[in-house]
């Protein structure tokens, strides 16, 4: 049985919420993973990694996985038709509709996310309800056949709860166990809330340019909304 | 102050062992990464993700950091003086000598081990003794500038340790802030220890390929290494 995952790709992606879930899924019994974007150039992410695209939206097969990683590159995402139809087409016949990190945004600019609860990275939390989503707090966070993921890593831990839903316990614990996942942080920094203070604002210092336009777009699509058309 | 982390990119890789620790080192403050192979066309991995080199063997400036990354793609590498050659001179200045996964029996076969302790994945473990290493069980071991990581996604927790020893701890804890690495694994099936035998029987299957012609190649070495020159 093939199982069709697909990750959206697109410049400015910050690349582990994309190549964590991509080891996972690549890694399960009859995967088939499918990087997507407009076109098939290679796109740059946030931090300069390469990465090539599969296919394209208009070439794409129908998948059982749709999947919006997250970084700043989201933010032209939010208001970009094309992306927004190709998300919304996917997901009305996929069996998950998922995002890691900031790629929820995208699902709720899609209209995804309406009364449904959802995460993100801990520094754009706030930005759910803009979409209608129910915030929600969790590493994992499942409503139904939406699954979104908190920031980056979380992608790791979304991955082998998706591979479980699909394929069982047993095969996601068989990845795991491939891939030597007993994480062991030197350090206790990974949230705000164990993050000391003096972290969390350096922190946010290093992401407040992306944050601001992030504000901007989203500013300008609610208002756009309350317009009449 | 530019920090030079330089990451080997070969065929076969297990991207996540690069991605991983590429995603913290670029996090860093005044981190330059470079991913080197003998030329700049794209690799593919072993799970099919494609990598495209940034710099080769010739052009790749002294580094600070060397660090190979494992996956079924290190075989050849064990035998390929091109690539020995290189970590080698790279070695002799930097100031760590680094590995994830199975890259560190790539450092053993380049004389790098010997004496010294190291680990790999735990699939491979066994492997250590033969390039004179002091096979040693963590997610990171650290022996004075030689620092290996276990399995793939040590790869995370190994990223952040190096970023703290060149740039102090509260560097390494904003990185791991940003990137919301609060790991809770949904399983308990990261090592053989915690693993059921029937999950451990499953996954040595999956990767029986390429540890059987790992044997062939390193059994190969040690007799070419015991006959009279």
């Amino acid at each position: 049985m093939t199982i069709r995952f697909g990750l959206l790709v697109f410049p400015g992606i910050q690349q582990l919420d994309l190549t964590g879930p991509y080891e996972i899924f690549a890694s399960a019994e009859g995967a088939e993973v499918h990087l997507i974007w407009k076109d098939t150039s290679p796109v740059i992410s946030a931090t300069k990694l390469v990465l090539q695209p599969t296919t394209t939206f208009d070439e794409c097969p129908q998948l059982d996985v749709i999947c919006v990683p997250g970084g700043g590159g989201i933010n032209p995402l939010l208001e970009d038709e094309i992306v927004l139809s190709f998300i919304r087409a996917q997901a009305a016949q996929a069996r998950f509709i998922t995002s890691v990190c900031t790629g929820s945004l995208v699902l709720g600019a899609a209209g995804l996310l309406k009364g449904r609860k959802a995460t993100t990275h801990w520094n754009a939390h706030d930005f759910l309800a803009s979409f209608g989503a129910v915030p929600t707090t969790g590493r994992i966070v499942r409503d139904g056949n939406l699954i979104t993921a908190g920031g980056v890593t979380a992608g790791i831990d979304f991955g082998l709860a998706v591979v479980a839903a699909l394929l069982g316990q047993e095969e996601a614990e068989t990845v795991q166990l491939s891939l030597e996942y007993a994480p062991t942080p030197p350090f206790h920094s990974g949230t705000p809330e164990e993050a000391t203070a003096d972290v969390i604002a350096r922190t946010k210092r290093r992401l407040a340019g992306s944050r601001t336009a992030r504000e901007a777009v989203i500013a300008r699509l609610m208002a756009s909304q309350r317009e009449p058309v």
